[in-house]
């Protein structure tokens, strides 16, 4: 066996500020619409829903935005996070390539997603806020925005889509004992859970419904505001940490990324690793990576997706944006990287995707898995559903490099571990996890019923 | 909220070498008995056991024994682990006493248990072993055999106590997507399983039966092998390297430890963080801190065993050992740190107990989740059930700390994280979880039918 190559920063040189695209686009982004005008919006437009310091962050052009000391305190708790060769993995495909993952799943929630969380929890604390509404569909953020709001005597209020609360209670045991409180969506508690619960009972949720609960609670009450874990401007944001170290870390390890990958979901680990190479190829201090995108061939919003103007939620209460979408009202079948169940992606991702930047990659699950059990065996990490998507695509790349004859630099990004994701491991193993196939007609149907926009 | 502070060292830091507490020892280990003739074992006795590298470290006296690079550079996937002081726990507490805990779940396994798994696959793939068998009950250290036995192709097969095998398929899950072949226990592999299940088809199964099993398999190939998890000598070498780096940590922190606390239940962890600070104060080198034990009071070895020679296993296939044992007929009831659920304890942490180095504690389940429970919501990390038997004892000594005025200094050891365990936290927030008491009368039967030794 080749052990891995770990090569780790030392605290002092955890990122000071945030990198923000924005401020090198050679486009600027679409602006957001109001649900209602189709205006453009304003500041105010957004303040029942989060505090004006995340506002400022979302519209911002600033290239760096200051990561506030107390934030870089917590994140000390599991940053730097390490960049790891995988010799094992190259030995294992016969490849002339190296092979570089950095892995987020060493915080205490075991995924990238705490970055935001924390970030978010600190900014509505300085606010004077009380409570946080969220959603979460398998768990990952959910969990992520109980262990921030611990940390910041926060309360949370997570809607978790219905059919993951049943079929997944250890994540919201570990909400719980974060001290946060969780409630399966559609629920009684809102006007729009009701309007749902009214029409079919036993409705299995959607990210989409519950997205409209928690804005709905949020909008109602001074003191709560609404915290989303992926899409928004200023999540992309605060997961640049990722790629920032990264970037440090791979001058640590003397070489450059000719590939840089992550799986896409609603765009936030994908972008933390990606937007930082992004940057320095805009600016013209370092060479441009390809970089890829690794999204669910049962929800492709990026590869078949229309880049166009959408709600972010069911209940259309959000803003709109432009970006790759499925249509609000598509659903997605029930694969198991519930993290990738969304029917958008990230304005920013879907507007780098357009300007050229950046290329999407669909898999099935089956194949994601089966690179997963390869990385796991050679590895020794169990990656999440999700992250598998990612690994997939570094084999491809790997075994690409080995047709090829050459000796390429791959990086991706492990975005968490799959302890809480057994269940899909086990079905996998017994062989009774089948590929996810969407409706083409209902997806016809949802790209038709997108809104209208002058 | 007051930010965990993380005294991490650079890898460089990493020990070169293992501490072994046999080297200062005032008085010697007494000797461990052939279960046939009663007389002390020689090397050849344990050689169909294990590979004479690891036998040698079993009975070693030398203080120190080199972790050979290949196993360093594997520990560099996760080590060295960090040291944080708990901040947050002490503000919730009111104490002026200061608590650090070392950190071991950042491990991929997500304890402590790879530290010797290892280092155990690694000295027997040195010897040309092909299959290593183990037991395991709640599943940390057949998941951490698992990983290590994938990293050097050795195949892993794990006697699983069957009640933990039906109760917790994700742990089983992980160890064979790591490659690991895992068997209820009792099973129908071994002459022992077989005697067993002809008494009792359905009989539930216990580490002893387990151990049996696996001990059975080795002995009977040349090729194959057993590894345990802990009780042994080189076992407890093995963990040495968390106390190693945490002196290190403390010296970082500018700062002593007034006392130090682990979990106990075969006593590796417990070792792995007390015995170098053990050794240091009896070289005179360093204060010796007050070292606590936190026992289970379901399965109290160390508070109500006795010290005595008993088997390792309920098929008395095992060697003899001298420690402080309930009998290897006793069978704890059902609590939910499965990991502390064995009837001796370590020969060497039973040694210094008579020598009057460490005290040990006991405490009830319940207490230990709320332990735990205000851990997760301070400190954001979710402790395995095991491990909250030392948050609990280090809380009870910041609140004497607190009564008494005294800002002495706490560190504990948080020997892994309870992603896999949610369940128990589950019933312990729904109230479900009762605490659990042995059977006075068996544990009295069960001391009675202690081994006769000379």
């Amino acid at each position: 066996m080749s052990a891995p190559t770990k090569y780790l920063l030392s605290e002092d040189r955890l990122p000071k500020a945030w990198y923000n695209l924005q401020a090198d686009l050679p486009q600027a982004l679409p602006p957001v619409l109001h649900p209602g005008t189709r205006q453009p919006v304003g500041p105010d437009d957004l303040a029942p829903l989060f505090p004006m310091s995340l506002i400022q962050q979302e519209v911002s052009t600033e290239r760096e935005i200051e990561i506030p000391e107390p934030v870089r305190d917590v994140y000390k708790l599991w940053r730097p996070a390490p960049l790891i060769r995988a010799h094992n993995l190259e030995k294992a495909l016969g490849t002339p390539a190296r092979i570089f993952y950095k892995y987020e799943g060493v915080s205490p929630a075991g995924s990238h997603k705490p970055n935001t969380a924390v970030a978010q929890a600190f900014f509505n604390q300085q606010a004077g806020i009380k409570r946080l509404t969220t959603e979460t569909g398998a768990g990952q953020w959910g969990t992520s925005l109980a262990f921030a709001g611990a940390l910041y005597s926060l309360e949370v209020k997570v809607f978790q889509v219905r059919v993951s609360f049943d079929q997944k209670p250890y994540r919201r045991a570990v909400m719980e004992t974060y001290g946060a409180q969780c409630v399966a969506s559609p629920s009684n508690e809102t006007v729009f859970g009701r309007s749902v619960l009214a029409e079919r009972p036993d409705h299995p949720g959607s990210l989409g419904i519950a997205i409209s609960e928690a804005v709905e609670i949020a909008a109602q009450n001074d003191d709560t505001k609404y915290a989303l874990g992926s899409v928004l401007n200023h999540v992309l944001l605060h997961q640049s940490v990722i790629g920032l170290e990264t970037i440090e870390q791979m001058h640590m390890a003397d070489t450059w990324p000719d590939v840089v990958i992550g799986c896409a979901g609603g765009g936030s680990n994908f972008a933390g690793i990606a937007f930082p190479f992004i940057g320095q190829a805009l600016r013209g201090e370092a060479p441009k990576p390809r970089i890829v995108a690794a999204e669910p061939a049962a929800c492709p919003s990026l590869t078949r997706g229309r880049y166009a103007y959408d709600f972010g939620d069911t209940g259309h209460m959000t803003p709109l944006a432009k970006m790759h979408t499925l249509g609000s009202t598509f659903t997605p079948p029930g694969f198991h990287a519930g993290g990738l169940r969304y029917h958008g992606m990230a304005p920013l991702v879907s507007h780098v995707k357009e300007l050229g930047l950046i290329d999407a990659v669909a898999f099935q699950q089956t194949e994601c898995f089966a690179a997963g059990v390869l990385f796991a065996k050679t590895e020794g990490i169990v990656p999440a559903p999700e992250a598998n998507h990612a690994v997939k695509a570094a084999i491809d790349e790997a075994l690409r490099c080995k047709r090829e004859g050459k000796a390429e630099t791959i990086l991706f990004l492990l975005s968490g571990h799959g302890h809480f994701d057994m269940q899909a491991y086990t079905d996998y193993a017994a062989g009774k996890l089948t590929d996810q196939h969407y409706d083409e007609q209902a997806l016809a149907k949802a790209l038709d019923g997108l809104p209208q926009v002058a």
